[in-house]
Parts: structure tokens; C-alpha cells; sequence
């Protein structure tokens, strides 16, 4: 638990003071005043999260967590359990949605066994294992971890992050695998949103409506059955959790810690952003919402981080899909902010005086 | 008139039915049925026009038209009318937006004056000079344009795309420059689509609300002086067009005609999109919305048209950046579908089949 305590003592809340600045700078460059839209609100963010006056954005990390849910015993989602191994092998071999789209923007992808249900045969330098358990327990029978493995996923995420700092971050991108970890999100969700159950659980990777409604059930019942301390993240970790989701709120937290901007995924990732928000509520000015995922809960998230998503484009793909695209856009808007002319430099005239 | 008439005649409708085949192999990626959301009509409206199998989006060329209006003399804009021709320069300098983002997504720009009111003195490959007038007329007084100069606007545009056929091209982003153009494209708006001026008319580079009303009154009184025939694209330009929107008209035409997909910017690109529908409405067919602009009759051309836009970014800059972003958007889109692994390729096991 120190190691957390100490990466949450060096999130400071960013210098807003900053953001006028570089408005100011961005009505010298050639466009009529504003005219970037919510393209300056996001280079305004990242010069106040790194302190660069010209933020690069060059190396970008995706961190793929996968882990399984003992509540998939339940029947709650539309695959097997035995996808999460087979997509991560899909991972390595660059088959994924995730590896098509990295590859398209140019970042590395990091994928992580921090808690699949069985042993991985395929070795890669692509893969880490950081395996905390063999996927969670079933929920709705009692805590799906011990705290000593809640406390031990966020740590490893803070580690995956701290691991990576030598060669430089400019942006991380949270990214996730695990059958069940909708159910589970949903009931992340209601517990620190205070939303019903019901409001926040989605069909996920498709169920029918008859499923959705025994899903409500199952994750009503693991509430009540746990009672988690909706103020107290590595106790709804430890009851509620998922090994991914306390691997991506630690990833989340170091982040911020090291002032690295961080592109929010969907439903499971902004989990973690929940949770990373209930350790440090400074996390918020760190944080970019990627995109609105099409799963109900994602958007009742959102308005409670008070984040404006980035995208919109009905994905609910995660593994970081939605994020990676959105990533795009940021570093578009940086490039803006670099290398556009300004009116003297290119010698166009200002706006005119108002004549009322 | 010909050259336009031949155009039109080619135009035909894309084979929906490939929508079918397409969502079918998009089903055996995986992924979750669906979960690509919109991403999944951009791929299949690509295969449809294209006829590819495994469409490349690699030649992009955007096309920045420049062209000045008369009617900045009744001063309806924040900015002074030469600031067509400056801003020329600066795309010729590469300072402008839309170089910035075109370079980023490896876009190629094209440059070309079209009826800037000056004659441009720096010479550049990257620039074309097609001038069909220096500025059109101010259309409070009468037709902006000849009706010779309305049909040689389109016509231009159809030469610019087929001059590029050679090489290849793979998607065609529409782009503008011309001060005083969001009024011209308020009144073509009003007209096509029927609603009052007011609705369709907006701030376009940042005027005052008292500005605002004037500028609402001087597009009622062109319209009323010229009277356009609200079915005909040639009397509507020839009254109250403009060179870079009759330009802009010929190149999405001839797009289509050579099934070549199109992504509109904003406000001023999706009038010319709503003059090509008005020639040939399966037009629409071949366009893709890039974004939603702030100017608020651009809602109301995309809605005219069915069209839906793919970003929302509270853009208004107009060059063609809108769609040189949202270009990212629909390449990734055609990425996925041809280098996602399948079900099959990847061993991943299906979806369980639903048990009620």
C-alpha cells in the first residue's frame, strides 16, 4: 500500500493558469478565434498536464490489461471465458482491432497477463506476465480478490507505467481484455455513481434481453452480498474488482504522477478512471475521454468525471480501440498548435475592428 | 454545358447490396458483432463505391479552392477581403491548418485560385491557377456571376479531378478559402432546403450579433433581387454562387462519376455538395460528412442531404480540416477490415449461442 500512497501524493492538480496562455497563443495563428473548436480545449490540456510550451506527442503507449472473471460462471456474457487467452494470443500476433489500430498511429502496444484463467503457452516480448490470480472468484459468492491482490493489481499497473518512464511517455492509452469485465464494471459503476444497477449495465459483447435482465440479477446480488465502502476503491477492488481494473486504475494514477496525459478507452477503462478518482480527485485534469462507448454505463461515468468524449461512434469494441482513434485527434491538435503560421509570421491581416 | 452533362450521366447509383457481403465478413473479425460501430458503415459505403474487395485508402488528395465575393463590400465579414489571397500564401507556405493536418495524415493539397480578386504574384507548383473571375459580383445588386462563368466553374472542378486520374486517387477531401463564402452559402442554403435566412445563417469567422442581422438582411435581399430557380444548380450559381462553390460542385460530380469516395467538409463544401445533389441526387451516394461545423445551417445541409456527420468537434475553419481529420477516420476504418485477423485465422472461439 505505500507504494500507492506514495505515487497518489505526487498527483498536483494541473496549472490552469496556463490554459489563458496558450489561448493566447492560439488566436495569433492564421484561423478566425476558436475556430479549432474542442481541438484547443485538448492542446490547452496537454501543455497544462506536461508543462511543455510545444508538447510533442511522439512515443505512444497502449496498455492492453487482460484478466478473467469468476462470475462468468454465471452466464452472463455472450462468449466463453476461454476468449480472454485466445484474443490475448490474437494480441501477439497483431490480429486484433487493437493492433490494427496502433499500428495505424504509430503506437507500441504493451499487452499484459496481469490475471487470465489459465497459463499462457505463447512467450513474447510483446506479452508481460503479471499474473496476480488465476482469473477473480465469482463474485456473488463473496470478494472476488483478497485485499492483499487488490492492493497488489494497482501496484502493478503503477510498475508497468514506472518501467516505461526511461524511454519516455507522451501519452498513455488504457486498453483492456476479460469476458465478464462489463458485468463487473456495471457493478463498479453503481456503487460509486449511486446509480441502479439497472441504469448502468449494457448487453456488452450482446446478449439478448433475457440475459441482460439475469445479468441486472447477478450483479444486484454481488452488491449486496459484498456491501462494498463506496468511498474506499481498494475495498470495491477487493469485493468487486477485476485484476485488469486495478492493474488500469494504477496505470492511471502513475500516469498522472509523472504528468503523462491519459486517453480513457470505454466502459471498463473509465472503471478505472472511477476508481483512480476516488484515490486522488486530481486524477480528473490528467484524464481524456477517447470516445462514448455504445454500453449504457459509459456515459453516466462520463458526466460523473465530467468528461466530453472525444469520439462518437457507437464502438464498444474496447482493448483501447476507441482511445487509440481519439489519440489521433490529440496529436492532430498538437501539431496545430506547433506548426501552424501566426498572422505576423505569415503576414495576414487581424480580424477587423468591430464597427457597432 | 456538355462536359457537365456527361459527368452527370455517369453517376450511378452504388450497389448497396455489397453492404450485405461486406457486414459479413466484418462479422468474422474478431471482435463483437457490431462493435466498431460507425466504423462499420464508413468500410462498407468505401467497398460499395469503390467495387474493391479490400479497399486501400492511399492517394488523398485535398482539393482547396480560393475564391473572393463581392459581397464583402456590404461588410458581412470579421475579415478584410484580401485575406483570401494571404491566406493563399500562407497554404503555399504550408502555415495553414489544413497543411498542417494534410501532413499529418499524409494528404496531398491542392491549391488553386479560382477567383481570388488579386493576381497572385508567388508562383508554385503547389498552386493552380484557374481564374474564372477576379471576385464575382456583389449579389446585392444582381447575379454574382455570368451564367458562361457559373458552367466554367463547375467544369474547372471536373478537369481538376480528372487531371489527378492518372495517378490514382483513393479519397478526395473538399476544402475552401474565400472570405466572405459563408454568406453565399447561407443564401444557396436557404434556397435549396427551404428554410428562412435566418436559420441557415450564422457568425462564419466571428462577426457581432448586430452584424449578424445585417448580414441576415443582405442574403434576403440578394435572394430577393435575383430570384434563383431553386430546382436549377446553374441559375443558383450564376445568381448567388461563388467561383470556389461552382468548383467545388464540378469536383464532387466528377468524383462520383469516377468512384472516387468524397468526404465534405463543412459549411461551404456541403453547399456545393447540395448544388452536385440538385444535378444528380444519387450524388449522395458518394459523400461522406466529415464533420459537424458550428455554423449553423450546416446541420441543416446535412440533414437535407441524410448525411451523418462522423466528427463533431465544434470545428468552423473551413480549408478542408474538418475532413482531413475525419479522413483518419474512415482510412482506419478500411484498415481494420483488411488486416483484422478472423475468428477462424485467429482460433478464437465464437459467440455461445444464446439460450433462452
Amino acid at each position: 500500500m505505500n507504494k500507492i500512497r506514495e505515487i497518489i501524493k505526487k498527483i498536483v492538480p494541473i496549472d490552469k493558469t496556463s490554459f489563458l496562455r496558450t489561448q493566447e497563443y492560439l488566436d495569433n495563428l492564421t484561423k478566425p478565434i476558436g475556430s479549432l473548436g474542442k481541438l484547443e480545449d485538448l492542446v490547452k490540456k496537454i501543455v497544462a498536464i506536461t508543462g511543455k510550451k510545444k508538447p510533442v506527442i511522439k512515443r505512444k503507449l497502449v496498455f492492453v490489461l487482460a484478466g478473467d472473471h469468476g462470475v462468468t460462471e454465471e452466464g452472463i456474457s455472450a462468449y466463453p471465458s476461454n476468449v480472454t487467452a485466445q484474443m490475448v494470443h490474437n494480441f501477439i500476433h497483431g490480429g486484433a482491432g487493437i493492433n490494427v489500430l496502433s499500428r495505424y498511429i504509430g503506437a507500441e502496444v504493451i499487452i499484459v497477463d496481469i490475471g487470465v484463467a489459465e497459463e499462457l503457452k505463447q512467450k513474447s516480448d510483446k506479452l508481460k506476465i503479471k499474473k496476480i490470480g488465476y482469473g477473480t472468484n465469482n463474485f456473488v459468492n463473496g470478494p472476488a480478490m483478497t485485499l492483499t491482490q487488490a492492493i497488489k493489481s494497482v501496484e502493478t499497473g503503477i510498475k508497468l507505467v514506472e518501467n516505461e518512464l526511461r524511454s519516455g511517455i507522451d501519452i498513455i492509452i488504457t486498453g483492456d481484455m476479460g469476458i465478464g469485465n462489463t458485468t463487473v464494471s456495471s457493478a463498479i459503476t453503481s456503487v460509486i455513481t449511486n446509480k441502479t444497477v439497472e441504469e448502468v449495465t449494457g448487453k456488452g459483447t450482446g446478449i439478448t434481453d433475457t440475459k441482460l435482465k439475469h445479468k441486472i440479477k447477478v450483479i444486484e446480488k454481488a452488491i449486496s452480498v459484498n456491501n462494498p465502502n463506496k468511498s474506499d476503491p481498494i475495498d470495491i477492488l477487493h469485493k468487486i474488482g477485476g485484476f485488469e481494473i486495478g492493474g488500469l486504475t494504477g496505470i492511471i494514477l502513475a500516469s498522472a504522477a509523472y504528468r503523462i496525459p491519459i486517453v480513457l478507452d470505454g466502459f471498463i477503462s473509465t472503471t478505472a478512471g472511477l476508481l483512480a478518482f476516488l484515490f486522488n480527485h486530481y486524477i480528473k485534469d490528467y484524464l481524456f475521454a477517447g470516445h462514448c462507448s455504445q454500453e449504457p454505463g459509459h456515459k453516466i461515468q462520463l458526466e460523473y468525471l465530467g468528461l466530453d468524449p472525444i469520439l462518437n461512434l457507437e464502438m464498444r469494441l474496447g482493448e483501447g480501440t476507441g482511445a487509440v482513434l481519439a489519440t489521433c485527434i490529440i496529436e492532430a491538435s498538437c501539431r496545430l498548435y506547433n506548426e501552424m503560421a501566426t498572422f505576423d509570421s505569415a503576414g495576414v491581416s487581424k480580424k477587423l475592428k468591430d464597427r457597432h
